[in-house]
């Protein structure tokens, strides 16, 4: 697996046998990436071919994936949401504070785009949320309807549905159809959140809810010990090319404001932040130095910038730290950690608690969405469940409520590491307690004895919370517990969670997701390698394990596989059975007729 | 990874910090072999220390990790249950059939070792099935009773009980305390199986049954297209140690009988077979062309090899192929498309269903269990649970009470490819159709998507299932669709559904079993990094990814890791919490007394 890591980084590529497709909305300006694969076409025995219409993929790599598109990263991306936001009239622009007036310098180059930044006009909201409940249908809403249907017909979509399975959704009520107007009500009900920073103009948008296709985020950040600025951008579209729906920027090192600015100027996805390891930094590291007003300016010097969700642990109440006391890992979140040292250095109630309207003005000028972080998760198998996170989740339960008086987009963090049969229950507390506020969990990891191995342990968690309800899977690399993930930690935490949240969705039944496991499965059946290794997650890593048996380029036609050899082929064989079962039901009738009971025993038997 | 697939084996290996324990049963020579991990002392602040005990693991790996036992593969290892088998006075040495009488001569070179046959006297049944029916306590139930209780004492037992969240075993019924009249009452009733063929001596005893601990399978076997005897032997070595609890043979290729010897030799697990390949062989990989009488003696030379379970296609009814007509993907199973292909040639009921109870007396006079295949598996998301499916699982039913009435034991095989909420039935259904006989089940893989990632995809699937009952997990490797498993494959593979069989058992509430969880997150709270590295899955790896970012010895005594550095280290602000903590419930008294409504308030919102 080395060698993807020691690539040079190319921020432009091209998924083999695919090409960009854009689907265009109601106006000409809302035009919806996609990727789509083309496919082989199906040979007859009888030397004739049958054609395969390609295949269409929710696609979160933004223009770099558009060979029409030559991105250079120190220009940013173009801000399709721009022309959206200006219209609705209801922004100004403002000049940054000083500290961020000064040109953003990385120690890597300069960034060469221009930067502006807007708020909302005095008592103006933003918020897609606020715009959902006055019954306004955005650009945004729009686009998201298109891109959770693939930009297929109903009619293609309802084909596709009549070819699945139905699912099991655990109370979550999926329409065939995603419209702009069910996009709209489910926003406006609090039940999905579109993160849509008015200065991240440059992201397309995107969905959290658990009536819509299960997400996945993936945290990237450096860190005082390791990693630079040009690692974490490279970071974010190497994570956004295999899959990641929102980033986390989760750097606590050095040239922390520009490390972000990076990103976020590069970033097609939304980019969230745990705004409280900056202001740390900003008190040297010493969370008893903490006040109310450093968190304050750098929540507005992140929301200046564009980032579309903070992680706020506002939940970690004074009266819920002795309750970790007996814990066997006590407090594990970074965030939640460095509260409860504040709370119990002045012995007072949680800043971020008191302060939570005071916050919500802030984040409705900008549409940020809160993330309410869960800072008393379960570090361990042992705590999972314990009174401390679940009196902490019906405080957000409480928080959730307050954000949502100010119109303010709303989900809820969850854990983290919990035994298998323990999941349900964090669903279904946090859906009584949060009002069914979109849930955003870290794994959860179901067993606690396999580090380097924790993509695995959590990606079962993750694929069964996001069957239960969860609306947003943030993913754990092979590196958790152990280091700072690389590039190849990165993709392999990706893929293991693009799984588990595949799999939620196919248990879910959502409408037409196993259009793409039926494509992989009638390309295995008729031997079309290419198709096979094309249709992956993965198609290098695929046809790199195929070649290592079978390296010849014949053998990518050969209608059998290494695994087997041709003797031994069950599809090979398979296909010589459906010949001779076309034979087979005359035979049976004049088995019948000579009195065999060879099929009526059987049958009823 | 690449660098332990470059590795030159050897067949000897010490687990690091660890030792090889012996438990002795109520005779001298019942030696269950255990690992045990040492452990570090927790280190105080006030400088004083305190010793930590040890951790058992249970241990798949038999000699080839006891540093006293210097294992020759030429050789072979020691029979444990020789004396057992010979005290039970009912089996007679028999000549193998002249085929075999040659010494058998391998490519790479010869084996050394004596090769005894035995059957059963006429007449007899030497089953672990009959005994148990008879009320014998047989040696190899005392040894699997100690083996899955760790050889803890039965207050270590309970008091690891105490410390470990109860499960929801979904109507299994597992004591705390596991007996060897547990062991047997469990093989009588036919819910557990003690696969051990009197030939196969040098096997440790092991129970796959859903009141025991989950077991994994790992297949290896060459095929046409590649691999050799010495590979194949060094790949069921290195299966062992990263664990496996059975093996199977699945060659197909070249020189099968004598990979099979060199397998059985030197396998301290029971190994599995599907005859039918070899029967395959022996006419020339044409389907057509095999017949009752070459299948039977292939399985008597498989028998006096010491296979001990045989994965038989006998349910693969006439009747049942033309269900398979509208399927994606067919049929996916080797052995159950070349029994379609023979019914079908034939327009004849398959010969194994016929022939049955002759099936059955060949199984009772060598102790071989019947793995009942699943040939209708589905092979893909969209053929899960068809009627083809379960047509064959009544017949598995069917066949289950005829191998009873004969006292062989049995257990069944299940899918295969299925979406996570379509699993439970799959478990449901095998329960009623198969009367609680073992379930056995290939994964199975909940999305089609991931080629090359199947071990995740199907570790999903494994874990859920797990939970569900089902007894023994056959692993998929990262090459399944694509290539043969090489060792790194089979390592990845394995670890995976260790995992999934771990986190089933925590699930189930298996007694004791989150002993090792709550060992791995004390060592994480007290930065015991040697510990944590020790008690992975993967000792090495986890090693090495942590010296990835932090390489130097002094950093495995740092109170932070790589991943936030030692400001943001939130088990390290744990540790500073904690102390604060010993004068908070001081501090709250007096700020109650003052009339602060905090911890009120708190409490009660």
């Amino acid at each position: 697996m080395a060698d993807t890591t020691q690539n040079e980084f190319n921020p432009s590529y091209q998924y083999p046998s695919s090409d960009k497709l854009y689907i265009t909305g109601s106006r000409s300006d809302i035009r919806v990436g996609m990727r789509e694969i083309s496919l082989s076409d199906t040979q007859h025995a009888d030397g004739t071919a049958t054609p395969n219409a390609p295949l269409r993929l929710y696609d979160t790599s933004g223009p770099y994936t558009d060979q029409h598109i030559d991105v250079a990263v120190t220009g940013g991306l173009a801000g399709i949401r721009t022309a959206w936001i200006e219209e609705r009239e209801d922004t100004e622009f403002t000049d940054r504070r000083p500290v961020r007036q000064k040109r953003i310098q990385a120690k890597e180059g300069q960034f060469k785009g221009d930067i502006v930044t807007r708020k909302a006009k005095p008592g103006r909201n933003v918020s897609q949320l606020w715009y959902a409940r006055q019954g306004i249908i955005t650009p945004e809403m729009e686009f998201v309807a298109i891109r959770e249907n693939l930009g297929l017909s109903d009619q293609e979509i309802q084909s596709a549905v009549a070819e699945q399975h139905p699912g099991q959704p655990y109370g979550a009520r999926i329409p065939e159809i995603i419209t702009p107007e069910f996009v709209r009500s489910e926003v406006a009900a609090g039940r999905a959140v579109i993160p849509a920073n008015i200065n991240h103009p440059e992201a397309e948008p995107m969905i959290i809810g658990r009536n819509f296709r299960v997400k996945v985020n993936a945290n990237i950040g450096n860190s005082a010990v390791s990693s630079s600025i040009s690692d974490e951008v490279e970071k974010m579209v190497w994570a956004t090319r295999w899959g990641a729906d929102t980033i986390m920027d989760l750097s606590t090192g050095k040239n922390i404001h520009e490390t972000r600015e990076w990103i976020m100027r590069n970033s097609p996805v939304p980019v969230g932040t745990v705004p409280l390891y900056q202001a740390l930094e900003k008190v040297g590291g010493i969370a008893e130095n903490l006040t109310w007003e450093v968190y304050r300016d750098t929540l507005i010097e992140q929301a200046e910038q564009g980032v579309d969700y903070f992680t706020i642990h506002a939940g970690v109440r004074l009266a819920y730290i002795p309750m970790t006391a007996n814990r066997l890992t006590g407090i594990v979140s970074r965030g939640g950690s460095i509260m409860a040292k504040w709370c119990l250095a002045h012995h007072k109630e949680n800043f971020l608690y008191t302060h939570f309207e005071e916050i919500c003005e802030i984040m409705k000028a900008y549409d940020i969405c809160f993330s309410l972080g869960d800072g008393l998760r379960p570090g361990s198998i042992a705590d999972a469940n314990d009174e401390a996170q679940f009196a902490e989740l019906r405080t957000l339960g409480e928080l959730t409520k307050i954000a949502w008086e100010h119109d303010v987009q709303t989900f809820i963090e969850g854990p983290g590491h919990v035994p298998m049969h323990l999941i349900e229950r964090n669903m279904q507390e946090q859906l009584t307690h949060c009002h069914e506020a979109p849930f955003y969990t870290l794994g959860p990891l179901t067993t606690d004895i396999a580090p380097a191995y924790d993509h695995i342990t959590s990606g079962i968690g993750a694929a069964l919370i996001g069957w239960y309800g969860c609306a947003m899977l943030c993913y754990v690399t092979p590196k958790e517990h152990l280091g700072l993930p690389n590039k190849e930690d990165v993709k392999q935490g990706l893929i293991a969670y693009k799984i588990a949240a595949h799999a939620a969705d196919l248990a879910k039944g959502h409408p037409a997701a196993q259009l793409h496991d039926n494509a992989m499965s009638a390309a295995r059946f008729e031997f079309r390698w290419e198709d096979q290794f094309n249709l992956a997650l993965d198609p290098e890593t695929a046809r790199r394990y195929h070649d290592e048996t079978m390296p010849r380029e014949g053998h990518k036609v050969a209608h059998f596989c290494s695994m087997c050899g041709p003797k031994f082929c069950s599809m090979k064989l398979s296909h010589d059975i459906r010949n001779r079962e076309a034979g087979m039901e005359e035979m049976s009738e004049k088995f019948r007729e000579e009195g065999s009971q060879l099929y009526v025993d059987a049958v009823s038997s």
